[in-house]
This record gives structure tokens, C-alpha cells and sequence, in this order.
């Protein structure tokens, strides 16, 4: 079903080349419905910030609570709209091969740069059904491989990765393994970006990552670019790692989606099963936005703790 | 839900002053899927034909043997690579209420130019209930009201015309009940497009429509310019009348997916309930591209008659 | 994919000896969601007053109001509650060929007594594609044949019909045409259920009709019942008339669901495009209630007249 | 939406009282779709083995590769052919609370006794955000609550159990973790399904567990229902220990949908990104059919091994 349009594709090469890419919150109306508004103010703060790529409707940007026509018409609109100054990487991994290609050959369709593979988490599969669900997408366009047991409880293992890197579209992985794993793909060549914020630094500077896939550049866009561009910063390293622990203190995007709320740059929807985190720590969140400096922080208002009545949480949308 | 990302709005008078669109037919692979292939080079046709715009998923275009999901994406696709050079118009109407809202809103957040809205077919309604169904979408976009009660069994009266006549949005009508009732409408000062390719020459002529939406330029968009564009041409539009009066006789787009396939320019595969015409329609249209002439036609091969044997019938895909 | 199980299988001669299948209404809650105890009693309502079969998601229940999910789900609930005490026949038909296999495919498997299958209204086709689309579900199980000309915009000729006669699963026709079309088909053997209930007695008892389909049963169960099964009762049809009239002043179902508010069995909520008939209309309902007797009429509570404000429309559901 | 009608209605504990539970298995005609007649007959089969319930599209029958439509389908199929013999309880669980609230109010619309939850796998939330992802589902019917860490990459502890327990429809929680946990629970009086065949003897019988929901039960319900009923049986136990080993020896249902094809009970299709067990696997479930006896196991043929060339795999259905 491929279209032969030349205008939106990008080689594999210049996927590969990218070094911060943030895995980009998606933002809601009180209704549950995208918030297109929000949105494209925080893609336009990561063209302005340095971004150089974004992820769209990555477990961050909750695809998974997704229907699939929401989840292509975002790749669509990101693509029309900012195609033209940043990457625009789906999401387009499944646990269901059927759904992975048909998403996938949507997604090139209406133009993303890259598609974004898991490997079959919840219902797991053989290494050979593994390698069979990812043969089936790699022929449509430049592709990153995605490595997150903690999600999948299923690590790829090399042998796989290294299975698909004959394919021209194998564009690299994002890997969430830690820094042996890293460097055991780029001895070998294979494209990394470090799938944890606060191991990027280093895999960047010490084990050959190429860069990062980010969910802490939604909130401090040019502090990451710093860390990815301009050499080792060991500072700048560890004054970020408070933000990233309590960015992490529960599974993301809980921590990402209370702390954009507080910024003021979205509404205060969440749709279930994620929850804000609760006052104690909406209250740390000020704290190291202080720490920090707000002025490294997207939007413009001042950090506000929030009340628990300020929070939408929201099930039929 | 609407973005204010301007890059690819156009404004109502934008719409307002096209005069070529073409409701585009939509090609398949042999297995039901689109061809996306095909589908962009008839679209280049288009464009270097002169058509200034195009229906995406039209009755022509059988968006109604589309899932959402497929014309959805169809839209995004001609947009993105095709939104530069040539108007992109969603058919997203449907005679559901909830479905036209859904669709148009993605339509518009893909970055459609306008959306088509027919009155709800087969299920009907009041005038008062026409007027709330289109009120749900107006709002969202630059809008073409579509008049067919050939196939919708309802005619939508001038009073609702009038009544919606107030929306900025409201670009037009694509009207098909005749010279008459174009009259009725341009003399208020609202702007029209023939949809019946027999009539338009007149309608644009003599009775002020702006132009028409048509089916016979998918086959010979420079000649369907030269009728728009080009003065009143008698001549010309007798020329064609027998090439429109073979194409519609049975339900569009039998006849127009029949003839695509005879000028090579898509695969003989239809998607049921549409079959092919009888080989002696295939005889008589060869004949009428001899008379007018192929090099008017799109694609270059010769125009060939093909046997039943030929087309593939499809019923799920 | 059908199952052998023959727990809920009719035979097709079980469908052709229905006299009395009512169109029965969907009902909301105030969300647009299905009203599903409203619904049950409904049912309980059409079984305790003589009804032999309902037909689920029909043009009177909005069917094309539905999503294809919670069609399947109401059949396979109607079935579930109620399957051995009233044919269930599930409007499975679509303009798309497509969706009637998937969905007639699903409304078997779900246990359903039979399919009503509509001719590709709005998109229409020639008589070969006519053909072509019923030979694709006639297969499934008994199968009830819907010709709406007013609806669908296209006559199914007779022709059509005595091909499709050769099935073992073809059950009949539901006919709007009127009472000449009748009685050319009973004259041939073939079984037909009026599809207008001012012309259903003469039908019944003039043309050879086996029965209705029947939207005023939704109100008047019994009498409907009495006019099928008691002999020739031209009273009784003179008596019932103008509530008939009164039904279709507006497309269906705008009137039944009007009634049904009025009469307290539904909540006064619509799906758009559908929304209420006008206050003289609401009492003019009161009248011909008081006419014909209230408890001739479904529900216990008094007829009332509503308020504009009463009443929900919805959209979004 | 929830109807009041009974006739299928199940007490909570009615399930609390079932010991043995077949998560069975979907099978595939070979375009993909359902074989509704094998299933139908693996159903009948599970019933004459005295299987008192069925889990429909669990992980084991591959929920996760079904779409809604399909999933609903299957459990109100079941429902209506064999819910008067078995308990059917639809997985109808979703790490989106979206799709778990709309799958479990349709699941229980159509006739559903139980419905099965998981916890939000892969994407994963916070304590809270499990508790509010259960409460939404818990009022519709009786419930439950299936805690598999090594596929949902994140455990439920028994705080969460504990506070959901006050719910009349929380019927207990089929546990994956094991003997210690199981303790835990029937000491304080909840009902625990063992999810590890080889572990369910213990549980059962020396740690309070009241049966099994069971993989292995496909191939061998009446060994399962002995030692589910006969007392401890160590020696069965043991016999069965191998088949259990063998079965898991790649992530479930590789090993089942491989063996249910080598006896003849189903078609060797496989859905992506599932692929048969290899060569010697299979000749390795021969030898253990003739150790355990092929009187013992599903179906009348003999035990195959399989080509290769013998399986279909399928990635668009």
C-alpha cells in the first residue's frame, strides 16, 4: 500500500543521526478528547528547546489509551503541521502483529518519518515469533526498535537485534537495559538511544548511545539538549537526576503528567488508569522546579501545587 | 479539539472561488487495500490537469466502502502530500450525527481544506433535524453541503440553504436537482457547484454556478478545465455529453472504475456492491475515447476492453 | 466461521411463518448509551402483546445510528434474554458489502434467527452488483430481503428477488412498494411482510401478505396483533389510521420516538439527526391516545405532552 | 446500560464455587478468522471433561490478537450455546480503563457470568491508579481479578485485593505468584484460582486455593478435573508434570496451540506474532501423549508431529 511520494520520507540515516528525541506527552480536554491546542504548543516548545525528533503516542504519550484512529490522526496532524521541523516518529507498535502493520502502513502513509517497535509485551512470544512480528513492519519505513522489559516482561535479546540489522529500515534501538547492553550494540554499530533519562548522560558520552529518547525533555527541553550536544557535564548530570528520580517515583507518565499540569501548559485530565501523583510530592515538584530554575522549564507560569479537586480523571472518552 | 496551527488552513473564500474539483476515485490492490500508488499518480493527473481540487472518499471515491480509519487516513495522506498544490475536501458527512462529527473533526486536524456534508441518507430526518445535524459541524471548518436526493431520498429545501447561510464557514452547495434551483441559489449570492457533470457547462454558463465537482474529469481533466475556465463552449460540452451519459449509466462510480481500468491507470479490482460493466459498455467506451480522443484521456497506455475474467470482486478486506 | 451448534438455529420456514415482527425501538440513557432496562421491557412488552419477532437495529431502531460493536452486542443481548420467546432478526444489511458480511457473519454467531438484509441504499448499484451483494450473505441463515425505495433511493426489481428465490435461506420480502408489487410476489409463492402499516391489513388480508413489520406495534402491540391474526377488520384499520399518519408525518422513527417518550417507556432522549416532533404534534399524540384508548396503548403512565426541555439531544455518545 | 433481566445472571458465589476453569483456546480457520465449529466442539469437550467454566479470549485464547468486535462476539457465541452447562467469564480486562469499562458492560449485556480483570500490564500505574482502574469495572458484574507479573511487568499486592475486596462482586483473583501468596489470601478468606498448572495441586490442596483456571485442561480436562476433585493425588501430579513443563516451554499458548494442532482438534493456524513450537517439541508432545495415554487428552486422532510446511501464520485477518 506504499506510496511512492517522496515529499515526507526520511532515510534511515537521517534517523539515525538524531540525538534528542522526546517521547512527547499528550494532552487532553476536560472531555477526554486530545487537546489539540496544548499539544501543538508542546511540540512547537520542542522545536524551540532542540528537540530534534519526537515520539508520538509512545507509552509516555499514552498510545496505549488510544483508539487507533486517534493515534493515526495525531501522527497526521504532527506530521502536517511540524513535518517539516521536526521528525515525527510513531508509535506504532503492538502486541497484536495484525495491529502493528496495519498502524504502521497508516502511519507512513499519512507521512511520520519513523515507526517506534515493542516487542509483543503481555502476550510475549518466541524468540522466532519475535523476529517474525518485526519482519512483518520493517519493509515499511525506517524503524527503531524499542527494549523495555520492565514494561514487555520480555527482553529482546542481541541475537534479535542483530537478527534485523541486515534490514535497510533498522534504524537503531531505543534501549532500556543499561550501559553493558549499550555498549555491546555500539561495538557493533547499531544505533542506540538510551530509553532512561538518567542513564542517557552517560551512555551518550561514555558508551557510544547516540542520544536519547526523552520523557524529561517535555519539561526541560534545552537542559536535555545540553546534556546530549555539548560533551560531558557531570554537573548539569546530577543537577538534573532529582528531577528525573521523582519523574520516575511511579510508572510514567504519572509523574510527567502531574508535573506538566503543575507548569500550567496542560489541563489537569487525566484518563485512568493514570492518577496524579498525590500533594507530597506535587509539592517536591515546586521544590525542584526552584532548584532547577524555572526559567528551564516549559511554559510560562509559575509551578502551583494544585489541589486534588483541580484533577480530572476520566474513564469513557 | 481544533488546532490553531494555520499552515494548512484555507479560508471559505478560498473554497468559495475553486472552479475544477474532481471527486477522486479510489484505487485498490488486489486484495481491497487502497493503491496508493495509483491513487498518487491520479491525483498528479489531477493536479497537472488543472483540477484545483479534489473530494477525498466521495461517493465517487466510495468513502462509504471505507472504514472511518481508512478515509481518515486517505485525507491525511492527500494532504501531506499533495495539500500544496491542490485543495484536499473530506468527505466526512454521514448520516449519523456522531460519525459526521467525529470524522470531520479529524479530517480537520489532518489538516483537510474543507469537509463535504451530505444530509443523512436512508435514515432521513426533519428540516429541523437536517438543520441541528449540520449545525454539530459547520463550526469545525470550511463546509460544502451536498444535494443529492437521487441517492439520499431527501431533499434538502433552499430554506435550510439559507438558514445555514449565516456560518462564516459555509463555503457552497454541490447541488445536483438542476439549472433551476443553481438559479435560485446564485441569484442570492450563494456559491454553487454543478454535480452533475451533464449539466455543469450550463449551470456555470448561463445559471452562475462557480463550477462542479466532477466525476468525468477523473477521465479528462482538461478538457472539464477548458469547460470551466474557458468560456461558454457548446461545442465542447456536446463533445462530451456522450462519454458523461455512458459514465452514469449505472450508479457512479460503476462507470468511472470500469474506464480507469480500461485506460490502465488503476487495477481492475472493485469492492463489492460495485461489479464492472458489461463488455459491451467496455466495447462502447473504447469507442468513445477514439472519438474524443486519447491523448484528452488520463494515462498513456491504449485504451483496452478487457475481458470479465479480468476484474476482481472483492467482499472483505 | 458459522458454528454447528443448532441450540438457537431457525429454520427458514419458522421465519416465513412470522405475521406480527415489530421494528423495535432503541432507548438511551441521557448519555447516548443504550437504555438497556428500558429496552427489556420493551420486549416484554412486544412478547406479552402478540408479537412473534423484532427486528434489532432496524431504520426504526437506528441502526445507522449505531456503531457495528453495539449492534452486534444488542443482537446478542436480545438474544440472550429473550431468544426463546420471540424470533430475533438482526438488521445486519449495510450499503457496504463489507460490512453486511462482517456483520451478518457476527449476528449469527451471536445467535440470531434470522438477518433482514437492505439493497445498497445512498452508493446504489447496477442489478448485477444487486445480485451479487445478497449472494454474499444469503448463505449465513434465514434471510429477510428490505425494499425501501424511499429510503434507499433504488427499487430492488422483481427480477432481482425471483433470483435470490432459488436460496434455501431466503425467507421473503419486507415491501414498501405497495399493494400491486405484493401481490405479483404472493402470487408466486413468495412470502412478504408489508412494510407500511396503513397498507399492512389489505395486505394481509387482500394481497396475499403474510404479515407486518411493523413500526406502530411499538405502540399498540395488540391491536397490531389483532389486525394480522383476527380475519378482515376494516374498523380496526380505519381506527388506527390516523395514529398511523400521525407516525410518518416525519421520517421514522422521529414520531415513534416521540410517542414512546410521551407514553413513559423511554427517556425523552434522541440520537441527532433525529429530534422531536413539534408541541402540536406532542398533543395532537395526546389525543389520538385518548381516541384510541390508553390501555391500548403500551406502558402504564398517562400520555403526557413534554417539553421542549424535556427532551435530550446528543451528539457525541 | 446494565439490564435487569436475570435469566443469566450468576451469583458471585456461583463463581467462587468453581474449581475448574479452562482458559481455552481461539481457533483460526485459515484466512484468520475464528473456526467456530472447532470451537464449539474444544467447548463440548470441556464440558464432557468437566470443565465448570471457560475463560473467553484470555491471554491463552489470545484476547490480546482479537479485536473488540470479535472478543464480544465469542463470549455472547458462547453464552448462548453452551451458558447453560459452563461458566463463561470473558476477559474482558485492558490496560486501557476505557476498553475494560466498554468490553465488560457489553460482555456482561450479552449474557457473561463473570468477567476476568488484569492490571493495567505494560503501560502500569500507580496503587492508586490500579484501585481506580478496578472500581470502574467492579460494579458491573462478578468479577475476577487475574494478578500475572511476569506478563503485566507489575505485581498486584494484596493491599490492592484487600480494599477491593469489600465489592459483592469481587469473586476472588486467579494468582500467578504462588504458594505463599496463595496463603496469604485463603487465609483471610478470598478465594484463590491457582494460574500455574503445575503449582495448582499444592494450591489447592495445601494452601486453601479453591481450583484452577488452566492451560493444560485444553488437552486433558479430565485428568485437570480429578486433580481439582479427587483429593491429593501426588501421583497424577507428578504424571502430569512433564505435559505442564512442556507446554510452558515458550510463552503461552505457543505450546498449546501447537499441541491442540498435532491432536487434530484445530487447524495448525497461528495469528502473529505466535509461530508453532519447533520440530523436536513436537516430537516430544508425541512421546508424552503415548507416557500419559491419548485416551487422557482431547479428540479421536492420532497424535501428530507436523511439517513445518503444515502452519499457517497470519498477520492480516
Amino acid at each position: 500500500m506504499r506510496s511512492t511520494e517522496v515529499k515526507n520520507r526520511t532515510s534511515t540515516d537521517g534517523i539515525k543521526s538524531l540525538r534528542l528525541i522526546t517521547a512527547v506527552k499528550t494532552p487532553y480536554l476536560p472531555d477526554g478528547r486530545f487537546d489539540l491546542e496544548a499539544y501543538d504548543s508542546l511540540i512547537n516548545t520542542q522545536i524551540n528547546g532542540g528537540a530534534e525528533g519526537v515520539i508520538v503516542g509512545g507509552t509516555t504519550g499514552e498510545g496505549h489509551l488510544m483508539s487507533w484512529d486517534e493515534h493515526i490522526m495525531l501522527i497526521g496532524h504532527t506530521v502536517n503541521c511540524f513535518g517539516a521541523n521536526i521528525k515525527v516518529i510513531g508509535n506504532t507498535g503492538s502486541n497484536s502483529t495484525r495491529e502493528a502493520v496495519h498502524a504502521t502502513e497508516q502511519g507512513f502513509a499519512v507521512g511520520m518519518h519513523a515507526a517506534l517497535h515493542v516487542n509483543p509485551y503481555y502476550g510475549k512470544t518466541s524468540t522466532e515469533g519475535l523476529i517474525s512480528h518485526f519482519k512483518e513492519v520493517l519493509p515499511m519505513g525506517p524503524t527503531i526498535i524499542y527494549n523495555v522489559p520492565s514494561r514487555t516482561s520480555q527482553d529482546i535479546p542481541p541475537p534479535v537485534i542483530e537478527a534485523l540489522s541486515c534490514y535497510s529500515n533498522m534504524a537503531g534501538v531505543k534501549e532500556c537495559v543499561g550501559h553493558e547492553r549499550v555498549k555491546c550494540y555500539t561495538d557493533k554499530g547499531i544505533t542506540i538511544w538510551s530509553g532512561n533519562d538518567d542513564e542517557c548522560h552517560d551512555s551518550r558520552w561514555k558508551y557510544g548511545a547516540t542520544g536519547v529518547i526523552s520523557v524529561a525533555s517535555n519539561l526541560v527541553p534545552g537542559l536535555m539538549h545540553s546534556l546530549m550536544f555539548e560533551g560531558e557535564n557531570a554537573a548539569l548530570n546530577e543537577k538534573l537526576l532529582p528531577l528525573m528520580k521523582w519523574l520516575f517515583c511511579e510508572p510514567n507518565p504519572i509523574g510527567l503528567n502531574t508535573a506538566l499540569a503543575q507548569l500550567g501548559v496542560v489541563r489537569p485530565v487525566f484518563r485512568l488508569p493514570y492518577t496524579p501523583l498525590p500533594l507530597e510530592k506535587r509539592v517536591e515538584f515546586v521544590r525542584i522546579v526552584e532548584a532547577i530554575g524555572r526559567e528551564n522549564f516549559v511554559g510560562q507560569k509559575e509551578a502551583q501545587v494544585l489541589d486534588d479537586d483541580d484533577f480530572v480523571l476520566i474513564s469513557r472518552y
